[in-house]
């Protein structure tokens, strides 16, 4: 058999064997290897982090990734961005029926490397295969759990007036990778996702203790979502300096052709911080030290108001208001 | 706008107001109108639970039930099974384009409404749409995680020869209901789905201490994959009697018709017990006393050997092996 099968799905044999031969063999997972209806665990104490993301990217093998890397770090990074250290993944598998094993394989082998990457363990799963036509070959969902350190406190509320806003390097690579693979615009130049955990980069200003106020992950929606969440949750205004935006050269050109602006392009390697004026150093120099953030950079800073506007002002001096955008200009990006 | 557009999972405005006006009146949740990327929370000192479950149950409304109802039950019961007490969950949605507001609105309605009666909170959600055609109306996949209280231990891996197998109720309502809805089979009588939460049904069972072993919820692949799984794990077999395993009528019929065997058939409103011997009276009066329990039974018992081995003993005083079943004999039964 070299396809999956509705049987896959069944709760029957064939079941037991695609999860005895591709999916238990490469997560390597206790809890897995036990197949009871829950995994057990005994997390320290204290307060833990809790989150979940879908993923129904096109396609699911794309330049720098494939969709069962892009599931790790999705739930991971969202843990990340809520100041907790990962600790267990849950992942869900919608098979469409026909998806080449081989396929499925590499995919799970991709899930199982970024979540020892990550330094989590899956722990719990679910497959379920519908017929051919009823979804698009693979969509995985994850669900995550983390604990967050004591002195660690962040949320999209806590932005001050004052507070510098940090990036932790380029932004629109994701967005873009997948849009050049999609539409075949490879003349634009090597374009890779950025999907990465960033757990191990966030980890680095946990130190800041009451100085790191937000951190969030600029995913679907890109940074202008991502900011305008923040200065909406916090009551404040959030200015941006254009020409300081890391922007890689083949992303703008890309973003040009297609008219679209880089700011509302997804990241699933990037991290926004909003820190304490007298920590931005501190944090910038963190970033910088770590692979993930050699590109890091200050781009803005939070104003009083108007609340809830996020601006950018340009290199010219005029500014604009940056709106989060209206819907789906990159269907599927992640 | 009637239906859920592509837009609708942009990471925009679109999305956002999806949530303020779909998700967030309904779900009552503090954590989720917070809006971070993950919710935080305190849980009570111990062991946790930890599981998730997709569903692409077909057709998304069935008599008895509907997706949202059976995404909760689906993780609710799985963590009921490793003998935990359900605290949170999260519920991520895959929704083709074009899903009726309407219907959607309806299932979150009954997702929070099923939530409310099991005593857990949705507290971290996602959303993504896929364009027409890409996906089948709605795919919902929870993950959830409970406390597992001191005392209690149960695992597939723990049934011992003598012990007595109990189930709460009639065997194959859901499978059959969702068979008969699909299949226009109505005349076989009415029939409807079971699903429900039982995490207070199990909980009735914690005070039997070390004399709970296990605890299993007979989903897809019914009591014959769900018994072959504990005879496998604890290395014993499993003997069932035939007349003792309860079957509602309509369902006994509409198997008839489908040629199929109703100990495979999916439940998604009863548990299996395992339990030492001189606790089954205890257990059988506990689980009657309970609204979802009131038919429960004695159904079997556990022995030696051959280890791994399910077979029934029927009315006639033969025995039959019970295998589980291979594959998918009713697809998209949850």
């Amino acid at each position: 058999m070299s396809v999956v099968l509705l049987a896959h799905g069944g709760g029957g044999r064939l079941m037991a064997d695609l999860i005895r031969e591709v999916f238990l063999p490469r997560l390597e997972s206790p809890e897995l290897a036990r197949a009871d209806d829950s995994a057990l665990f005994t997390p320290p104490p204290g307060r833990l982090a809790f989150t979940t993301d879908a993923f129904v990217v096109d396609p699911i093998l794309f330049p720098g990734g494939d969709i069962g890397r892009l599931a790790v770090c999705g739930t991971v990074n969202d843990l990340a961005a809520g100041g907790a250290v990962p600790l267990y993944l849950s992942a869900a598998f919608v098979i469409e029926e026909g998806l080449p094993l081989e396929v499925l394989s590499t995919i799970v082998d991709s899930l199982a490397a970024t979540a020892r990457e990550a330094g989590v363990r899956v722990v719990a799963g679910d497959t379920k295969v519908v017929p051919h036509g009823k979804a698009d070959q693979l969509f995985i969902t994850t669900a995550g759990v983390g604990c967050v350190p004591e002195g660690v406190s962040v949320s999209g509320h806590h932005a001050r007036p004052g507070d510098v806003v940090l990036c932790s390097g380029a932004l629109g690579d994701h967005g873009m990778a997948i849009m050049v693979a999609r539409e075949n615009l490879g003349f634009v130049g090597h374009l890779e996702s950025d999907v990465a955990p960033l757990n191990d980069l966030t980890a680095a200003l946990h130190s800041l203790g009451p100085d790191l106020h937000v951190l969030r992950d600029p995913t679907r929606g890109g940074a202008a979502a991502a900011l305008n969440e923040i200065a909406a949750q916090s009551g404040v205004a959030i200015q941006l300096h254009e020409e300081a935006v890391p922007i890689h050269a083949p992303v703008r050109v890309a973003c040009e052709l297609l008219g679209t602006d880089p700011l509302t392009v997804a990241n699933e390697g990037k991290m926004l911080a909003v820190v304490a004026p007298e920590a931005a150093d501190a944090a910038l120099a963190a970033w910088r030290d770590h692979p993930l953030g050699r590109e890091a950079a200050v781009i803005g800073e939070v104003l009083e108001g108007p609340a809830g506007r996020v601006q950018v002002r340009t290199a010219f001096g005029t500014t604009r208001i940056l709106d989060r955008p209206l819907g789906e200009q990159l269907p599927r990006i992640c």
